[in-house]
């Protein structure tokens, strides 16, 4: 079943798309269906706004990503920018340029995943823009969340002997793209290496399925911790490491041993022959929280789960170091993701 | 003079385009450099948000769209959107997919025009997302704005009896379009007529410099009029007044005598055998405001320069009809821009 989408034009597309969608949250007074939604924020929060677009051919490859993934993860990892300044994600916005290519049904799995995350995270589709594309899919989605005022987590608050934390483990999504990508070359013929995902459910999950860590949030708050600097690891650790300590006027000490890896991901390295502390710090797309507690909070921020400590942050002229597991000192370096490289 | 996009990186390239960049608005907390904008409104505010997507070879034609004339149109078309909710642009995000054809030099350009639209109506660049594409040039930008609550004017408050209202006039951008199609043709040539732009100056600033309509919007407040239903033109008149009357649950009676026409644009409809009404009706991009007023404003408007009456508001029963010069009645179509078609 294939509907052309000019059957139904640009406001018809849009009509059966966001059909249904009920507002969840209070600040969210009219989405969908004027020149602009209105937001109604009380004075005791501050208004975040985050933006990340997706472009097929450099962030995603539709031989091997389902459309309905596509969408949740193009919804996620700006809900996961919102956290990151200890924020709440709660309306976005979704623009849309899609090809000829594409039909209304393939639309509405992109946007059937795109209303999953949504209700996942509580989040009001308040509106966008949809036009036809010479080439490929363009989606662009614009969050806009609250916090309180006097709890906003910059990049710019690391204080010497903070304490860097990181949540979750890092590189498995890294990993998962690289299986997909060899089971596309499987699938060209041009290796004779069988695909087989048994056992390797958590690094596809990670690539095409990534959640943003509301619950780490929610687990500070719960133990009174007020993070000095936060962001999410979009394009690996150590490129994220030296915004904070730039931001910060800060240096930082990481040790190896501490960084938490995945099982999967390590049996994964050694099969695919890399560097697993490589694809650690540079992996990128892990969707993480990277954030420094004040040293008083030592005790407080081990005792929550999910939580690592990695190191601390030093004085600046100490620059960003990685201590490997045999005592030898690197200087870090931002190998991540680089959309313009 | 041409710096590779790629020698900057995606933060070298950010931190280029952004530099100097200084908060106006008291709105703004914290703009460019962390993972989301910090923005801060008081409660007596209600918060707008709008979303508009260019994409090269859909929207805009680079060989005769100067990057800065692009930059300034791409934000002004956002503006527009809060204005013609009757609030004040305040902040954008910018989002572009540059492929590799593109300089940091064109990036500069296409920057100076966003800046310079931001300069003039008084907004900030808060953020935004810039990556590489595999072709051509996508702009997306977001804009926040402000409104007094009980200010906000959308499409579905036209009641019977309420006067139609257009500010400037309607099918000039569309005929700036057909003039530089034309000279597009001449330069491949594939045509012997020679461009003359002469005496048509305003027909391509009004396609490749549009302006949003703050001045009018300032002249209602001023006159104490508030509009029972707006929106601004960007795909022609009849799309827009359908989309009042049916959001509304109204018909209307507009009068072809009474629409507004630009003596330039009714020379080159001549010229180019087109239908002057039809350009007016749907040649879109006009982004003027159409709004509808309270019969009882009627002196108070008509006194307001730029702004004309051309119908009025009747039962939904009646259907959206316009009445020509010679008193036929027809139904209104919507046939303007679709740029899913």
């Amino acid at each position: 079943m294939r509907t052309e989408i000019a059957t139904l034009g640009e406001f018809g597309l849009i009509k059966h798309l966001t059909e249904g969608i009920e507002p969840k949250n209070a600040s969210t007074v009219y989405g969908v269906g004027d020149d602009a939604a209105v937001l109604s924020y009380p004075d005791s929060k501050q208004v975040l706004v985050t933006t990340d677009v997706l472009l097929e051919g450099v962030h995603f490859d539709l031989t091997y990503v389902p459309l309905k993934h596509l969408g949740y993860k193009a919804a996620v990892v700006n809900f996961s920018d919102i956290y990151a300044m200890n924020g709440t994600p709660r309306q976005i916005t979704v623009t849309l340029g899609v090809s000829k290519r594409f039909s209304v049904e393939d639309m509405d799995q992109l946007y059937a995943g795109i209303r999953l995350a949504c209700e996942v995270y509580g989040v009001d589709i308040v509106g966008g823009d949809t036009t036809s594309a010479l080439t490929g899919l363009t989606i662009s989605i614009t969050c806009v969340g609250e916090a309180d005022p006097d709890k906003v987590v910059y990049r710019n608050g690391a204080k010497e002997t903070d304490l860097i934390c990181v949540s979750g483990d890092l590189g498995s999504a890294y990993m998962g793209l690289q299986l997909l990508e060899r089971e596309k070359s499987v699938l060209r013929g041009s290796t004779d290496v069988q695909p087989d995902f048994s056992g390797k459910e958590y690094l596809l999950e990670r690539q095409l399925k990534p959640e943003a860590r509301k619950d780490i949030i929610q687990k500070l708050e719960e133990a009174g911790i007020r993070p000095t600097a936060m962001m999410d690891i979009s394009d690996g650790l150590s490129s994220e490491l030296m915004h904070i300590c730039k931001q910060s006027n800060a240096g930082c000490r990481i040790y190896e041993e501490h960084i938490p890896i995945d099982y999967q991901t390590a049996v994964m390295a050694e099969e695919f022959n890399m560097n697993l502390t490589t694809c650690a710090l540079n992996g990128g797309e892990d969707y993480e929280l990277l954030f420094t507690v004040p040293i008083a909070d030592h005790e407080r921020v081990q005792d929550i789960e999910g939580i690592r400590l990695i190191g601390h942050i030093t004085k600046p002229e100490l620059g960003c170091t990685l201590i490997t597991r045999d005592g030898q000192e690197f200087e870090l370096k931002a190998q991540g993701w680089n959309p313009l490289k």
